[in-house]
C-alpha cells in the first residue's frame, strides 16, 4: 500500500518486533499448529513424515514442535500463494494431511484440489476429505485457514502479552508522533520492543546483569586478546 | 485378586504385551496427555518446568513429548496412591497445575487439597482453581482423572489398534483353552504379541530381514570373534 | 559354550546386568561411538544421514547421539556377522563412511569390500579408504573394530564403574557360591545389580523415597480405583 | 580501530556473513567444542549440568550440541572479558569443568583463579586441576583458550569450506574496489554471501525453487487474502 500510495496515515509494522517473531511466531505458532492438527485429527504425530514448506519464524516453530512430537520433519524455503499447487497433488501420498497456519488461506491452491475431486467426506470437525478421480484421499484440515486458530484455540496468553504490548506502544506512539511520521510503514522504535522485554522478564523475576567498566572497554578495544 | 483367589475364570494381562506398552503407553499417552494438558489451560509449554511423577513406560512418554515441546522437565520414579501429597501441597508455588495422566483419580490426595482450600473456581472447562488459606493458587485438571482422556480424545487409532488386537486375540486365546487354563492371571502369549507386531509392520509396508545361515551359526558359535 | 558343554566353571552373564545395559551400553557407547567418528574423521554431523544398524541397548544410544549432533538417523534391527555385507557395498554412496561399534570386527565383510577394490588410501589416522573399481569411494573407520575404543578413549569412568563394580561382585558371588552352581551360565544376582544401583545413586547423593504403608496397600490391593 | 583511526586500509567483516555464523559458528563451534570438551575430559555429557555463558552463534550451537548428548543445560545471555570472574569462582561446585570456546583467553579470570589456588594438578592432557585453599578443585581446559582449537581439530572442512569461500572472495573485492573504498570496516557484500550460499547448495545438489509470476505479484499485493 505504501509503494502505491494507498496508506492513510503512518504505519508502524508491530508483526516485525524482535519481542513478536522470537516468541510469538516461534514458539505459540509452533505449539497452537500441532495442537490444531491434533484436535482436528487426533492422528499420532510420532513416525509420520511432517513436511514444512516456509521456514521462516513460523515455520521454524511449526518444525520444532513437529520434530518434539516424534515426526520425521522435512522444511522447505518458502511461503507465498499456491504453496501446495497442482504439481504437489499429483505427488501427495495417499491418505495425506494438509493444513496452513500463519497465513491467509491462498497458500494450498484449494480451487485446482476441487477439480480434481470426485466428492468430498467430512469425517471430523475440522477434516474435509477430498476422494480424487485417481482413488487417492487428501484431508483438507480447517478449510485451509490458520489451522491453529480455526481448529485449535490459538496463541497462549504467556506470550500474547508480549505481541498486544507492542501493538498498544505503537499505537500511543504514532498519536504521540501525530504530524511527524510520513504517511508510510515504520518498523517498530526499537526502545518499545526493548522495553516489552524488558517487562516480560521483569515479570518472569529474571534480573538482566550490568556489564562492568573492565567489560564495557574490552567490547570497544581492539589492543587485548590474542 | 489372584492371591485372593477372588479371580472367577483365567485372565491374561493384555497391558503388559510389549505391542501396548511400547506404543501405546508410550507414544499415545505421551502426546494425547499434553494435548490434554493443552486443551485444558491453553498454556504454554516453552520454558515451563514441568515434573513427571512416575518413570515407567507412560511416563517415559509423556516426558518426551513435554521436553518436544519445550518444557525443563524433572522426572521422579513412582507410580501410585497419593503421589502429589500434603507435603507436595506445601511446596508446590503458587499458580502451579496439577493433573494424572496413566491411572485412576487417587494419584494426586484432593480430599486433602480440599481441606487447605478456603474457595475454588472453575476458569475454565476441566480447571479447578484451589484458593489455598496461604494465597496460593493450585489448578487441578478434569479432577484428577485421566487428563488424556478427560480434556483430550485420548489414543491415536494409529497404535489403539495394535491394543484392540490384543484384547480381541487374546479373548480367542483364552476361549481355545478354555479348561486348560488355571484360574489365575496369565502373560500374552508371546505368539499374539508377535503376530499383532507382525500384522503392524505389515499394514506399514514394512519388511524383516531374514538371517543368513551364516548368521544364525554365528550368532549361536562361540568361536569367532575377537 | 554353555550348549555344547564348553564350560568349565559356572559363569554369571554380567553383560545383561541393567546397571551394564541402561547406562554403559547406551550413553557411554553412544557418546563415545561419536566420539571416535568424529575423532577419526573430523566431519560435521549435523545434516549428514547416519544409519545405525541394530537397535539394541548399543544402537540406541548411537542412535540418541548422532541425533542429538544433529545428523538424520535410520535405524535398521538386526546384529550380528555381515550386518553390511555385499549387497550393501552395491548400494552405498560415494564417500560414505563405515564403522563399527559394539562389537566383534564382523560386522562389517570387509573381506568381501576388499575383493571390489582396486586400490586403498590412509588419508587419516584410523581411516582407510577403499577405492571401488566403479570409482566410488567407501571409508572404513579403525579396520571395523570397536570405533569408540580404537578411534576415541571409549567409556567414561562416570558409568564404568558400575560395569566394573559387577563384575568384581560377580567374582566373588561366584567364589562364594563355590561348588553351589551348575556349570552353565547364570544371570547377575537381582541382588547385586540392585546394591550396584543403590551406591551409584548414593554416591550422586540421590535419595530414593520410601512407600507408605498406604500405597504399599493400594498397590496390593484390587478394590479401590475407577 | 576504525573508531580511533587506526586502520591503514578498508576492512570487511567476514565474520559477518550469513554463511559464517549460520554454519561455522552454529554447527562447527558446537560440535568442535563438544568434541574438545570429551577428548579433555572424557566425562559424559549425558546428565551433567551444562552452563552456555553466552548466546549469540556460537552459545547457540554449544548449548544445541550440549543438550544433544544429553546435558541439562542452562545459557546465559554474555560474551566479553572475565565472563567467569572471581564471584563465580566463589559459587563453583567443587570438581567442576570450566573451558572456553569462540573467543580468546580473557573470558575466564585465570588470574584471579590461581589467586585462589594451593596446588595445581595436570592429570590429563589440556586439562589442568586447580586445588582451592577451601578445598574444592576447578578442572581448566586447555589454559582457557578455545577448547575446540586447542583439545580438539576444530572445524570440520563441510563448513570452513564457506568461511574460507568468503574470506577469498571478500579479499578479491577489496582489491577490485581498491581506492574505492573508505578506510573503516564494511559489511560482506551481500552478493557475495548469497554467490557462497549459492555454490554451497550447489555442491549439495540442492535446487532452489523460482516463484512463478503469480506468486511474485501475490507478495507484492495488499489486495489478496483476508
Amino acid at each position: 500500500m505504501a509503494n502505491e500510495g494507498a496508506l492513510q496515515y503512518p504505519i508502524i509494522a508491530v508483526n516485525d518486533a524482535d519481542t513478536k517473531h522470537l516468541f510469538d511466531n516461534r514458539y505459540e505458532t509452533g505449539q497452537s499448529t500441532l495442537d490444531g492438527f491434533i484436535q482436528a485429527t487426533n492422528f499420532l504425530i510420532a513416525g509420520k513424515v511432517f513436511t514444512v514448506c516456509g521456514y521462516g519464524w513460523c515455520g521454524r516453530g511449526i518444525a520444532i514442535r513437529a520434530d518434539g512430537l516424534g515426526a520425521k520433519v522435512i522444511v522447505t524455503a518458502t511461503g507465498d500463494k499456491n504453496v501446495i499447487d497442482d504439481a504437489h497433488f499429483d505427488a501427495i501420498k495417499d491418505g495425506c494431511v494438509i493444513a496452513n497456519s500463519g497465513h491467509f488461506d491462498v497458500e494450498i491452491n484449494i480451487a485446482k484440489l476441487r477439480e480434481r475431486t470426485g466428492r468430498t467426506e467430512l469425517p471430523r470437525d475440522s477434516v474435509e476429505e477430498f476422494h480424487l478421480s485417481d482413488g487417492r484421499k487428501i484431508r483438507l484440515l480447517a478449510e485451509g485457514r490458520l489451522v491453529n486458530l480455526a481448529a485449535a484455540e490459538g496463541h497462549p496468553a504467556a506470550v500474547m502479552d508480549m505481541s498486544f504490548a507492542n501493538q498498544a506502544l505503537c499505537l500511543a506512539n504514532l498519536r504521540q508522533r501525530n504530524g511527524e511520521l510520513d504517511t508510510t510503514v515504520h518498523g517498530v522504535p526499537k526502545d518499545i520492543d526493548q522495553e516489552v522485554a524488558r517487562l516480560k522478564l521483569q515479570s518472569l523475576d529474571v534480573e538482566i546483569d550490568e556489564l562492568t567498566q573492565e567489560q564495557v572497554l574490552y567490547l570497544w578495544s581492539w589492543r587485548e586478546g590474542t
